[in-house]
């Protein structure tokens, strides 16, 4: 939250990326699909996810069926990707670690 | 809980629908787009919801940007939409009545 959120460089996301297992770049946007054991553990990270989003007052898109959560991160304002997208993937990682599915 | 999930006949859907304002068939799904006023209310909403659906063990498909939340509801098991989307969205309806914008 120090930082001022600024849009990152193409190279800059590929470089953010490379710290991101499992992401990938989609229509502009920083993707990922979860895959949980049930709703309840789904729903959970996202609710984890929800709490630090609000407080860092950048929010993701996302989709959830199930145990499937699917996320898609930019920042409308910048016009791209931006840090902020990279701190709050980083978050839902450290969340999803302890939960997500083989 | 107490009557046993059916499907419902397309005449069913319909009338079912003519007591759902908002919502309407999309895909085979009933389909609805709520906006709140912003992220907190938006995923109030689906934390009421999600305690509610897993109650029922009967779950949404749902995406949320911001204030919008976008839900589909059907009974993979019947095939189609069935009494218990009916029951869910209708738990959605009186859970958003209070908070939804405009």
């Amino acid at each position: 939250m120090a930082d001022r959120p600024r849009k990152l460089t193409e190279s800059g996301v590929r470089a953010a990326l490379d710290g991101l297992p499992g992401w990938s770049l989609e229509n502009g946007k920083l993707h990922r699909e979860y895959r949980f054991k049930d709703f309840v553990t789904a729903f959970g990270f996202m609710t984890r996810v929800a709490l630090v989003a609000e407080r860092m007052n950048h929010h993701p898109e996302w989709f959830n069926v199930w145990a499937t959560v699917r996320v898609d991160l930019n920042t409308h304002d910048l016009g791209g990707v931006s840090s902020l997208d990279v701190e709050l993937a980083r978050a839902m990682e450290a969340f999803a670690k302890t939960t997500e599915q083989g």
